[in-house]
């Protein structure tokens, strides 16, 4: 840091997020994108409004958040938007954390829960997952403290049941429950349902995986009106037009196209099954994963190991040097076709292994 | 706001940003865009872009930093870009400024600078204008605080000489000083040539006014590789994919074309002199200005009057009910057929005010 830098950042580790090498064309696992581009009036209607680009966004996206209000069924005021789920999350840290607060969440998470914690000065309940990085409802309960929990989890791709959710929800009425479930539409069961029964639920989604668009970078929350409003007041105070115009058009388009989403979810569940069921052949032991990537690991080579290995054959995967995960890769599910490459590479590894 | 949100915001006003009626068609001058759409190769390369959607953008922005290197003859370790420049100047405020080192700006300027101050619980010192709203250069000198100063001044459109922005950097070593040049490209002079002096020296710069990319949202820095990786350190710890992919590849566009912005400057500037020759025969005062903005007062109509009179008549302009401006409105300067119906308007106003 610069002498110019305020003194509580000193100790601040900034999120490291996956490559994105931009030298040479890998067969990309490690940052859960999807394999399928856009719909086609997805393209189009981003085309439709490049002219207009001299003019900023509607800063309250209506036209998106009514969209997103039919499609899940509460009100626009229960909706609201980010630039990329992160934004999102860092807005949560920063509008209902405090010391007073508190925030906890699991040890095996998303790294950049950590980080927010960090940025804003907060001593972060963490709080270890048990046997096969399972969460543990009772762990959470009457805790009294604000809670971020990812469902599917990242990297483990595991599930918790709503029953779990709501117990967590009824025994902490007073601290804001945050669910992320930037991975929900891969077979997961969404925690909407709870929304009008608990004022302290902040659902948080994502455009990036599901809908084909972490390059146009969309994030949204749903929540009870009071949570939405303070978190707007937030944004008001830090970038009101934080949604740029195309990609608030791609979503509304994508949105009207719910179908081609849907079908190409329906694929990646396939290969997830497929590609599951080859590395079991091989020995692997992977998780069960309800999101786009599994969590997966082999008794004969190491995570670190297979993740060189891959890298030097062309094929990104995530891993992670932190000791509970350090044996494990985390291996985004794209197309057949990708994972056929990245399973032969595998098998080359394992041979070479002996 | 919600019994959950952090006490620490109870008192935090967001900013108001200038209205974005979707209900009719408004001849819009009330939030400084520029009238003409981006040039024809943006077009295309925003096009291009569009399929690879559903990846990630370069967190790094790479191509883009290079290419506004080349074009300030600057390097890439000297440019760091953000989500506009709103998000720009929160970055500026939450990593340099705490109670220890404070931070100072002029009493009218941009209304977004105590809104932050207020979100990171700063005690800002805030400066009051001279006569005619100039800025004095001694007010600033030797004050031991991070600085932020916009030039041209907004709402006002005045500038200050780059030997006044000296005295401050020089006065002011262990400070920042940031000199916010969103609106520089329209016949304002840069700091620039002051960077290699000055490492305390942070330019803000947008390409929301001169690149007509208000939708896209791109704001950048150019700064000391020291001041930079601060900001990028808080960039990866809050939304490390902050630029969306569509707005990067129109960035890099805008640049190889920037003889267009140029010709568009220049439209705009002539139709500021001519505007506001137009308003002086009508008896109205309008501040010296190098943006693509006016401010102007008439004797014969209050600020406010003017601002719901043109409103009325489909012209939105801005104004603010504040003491020392309230006489004042803020006009966009637009295309040429935009401010004759502006002075068409103004006329009419007049006439019926007697």
């Amino acid at each position: 840091m610069s002498r110019y830098m305020s003194s509580r950042f000193a100790d601040l580790e900034a999120y490291v997020p996956g490559e994105q090498p931009q030298d040479m064309q890998y067969v990309k696992l490690n940052t859960n994108e999807s394999p399928f581009p856009p719909a086609p009036a997805v393209t189009e209607a981003v085309k439709a409004e490049i002219d207009r680009l001299n003019l900023y966004p509607d800063p309250e996206g209506k036209v998106l958040r009514q969209k997103l209000a039919e499609l899940y069924g509460v009100k626009t005021e229960n909706i609201f938007l980010a630039n990329g789920s992160d934004e999102l999350l860092s807005f949560f840290f920063m509008t209902f954390c405090d010391r007073e607060r508190g925030v906890a969440f699991p040890a095996v998470s998303y790294g950049f829960y950590p980080v927010y914690a960090d940025l804003y000065g907060l001593d972060a309940q963490i709080i270890p997952l048990r046997e096969n990085f399972r969460l543990a409802a009772e762990d959470y309960c009457g805790i009294g403290k604000n809670i971020v929990i990812a469902n599917p989890n990242a990297p483990t791709g595991r599930t918790i049941p709503l029953s779990d959710i709501e117990k967590i929800l009824r025994s902490n009425p007073d601290h804001v429950v945050m669910i992320d479930e930037a991975y929900i539409d891969f077979g997961g069961e969404s925690c909407l349902p709870l929304l009008p029964k608990y004022d302290n639920l902040l659902i948080c989604q994502t455009f990036s995986k599901f809908r084909s668009l972490a390059g146009g970078r969309l994030g949204f929350a749903i929540g009870s009106p009071g949570l939405i409003e303070d978190l707007d007041t937030i944004k008001y105070s830090t970038n009101s037009y934080n949604v740029n115009r195309l990609t608030m058009a791609a979503a509304v388009a994508a949105i009207d196209n719910n179908g081609y989403y849907v079908a190409n979810s329906r694929t990646i569940q396939a290969n997830r099954a497929y590609t599951v069921a080859e590395l079991s052949k091989l020995g692997f032991e992977t998780l069960p994963s309800m999101a786009n990537f599994i969590f997966t690991h082999s008794p004969k080579v190491d995570g670190g190991t297979l993740y060189q290995e891959l890298k030097a054959r062309g094929v990104l995967v995530r891993h992670w040097d932190k000791p509970e995960i350090t044996g494990w890769c985390r291996v985004t599910i794209g197309s057949r076709e990708q994972m056929d490459i990245f399973l032969e590479k595998v098998r080359e590894i394992l041979e070479e292994a002996g």
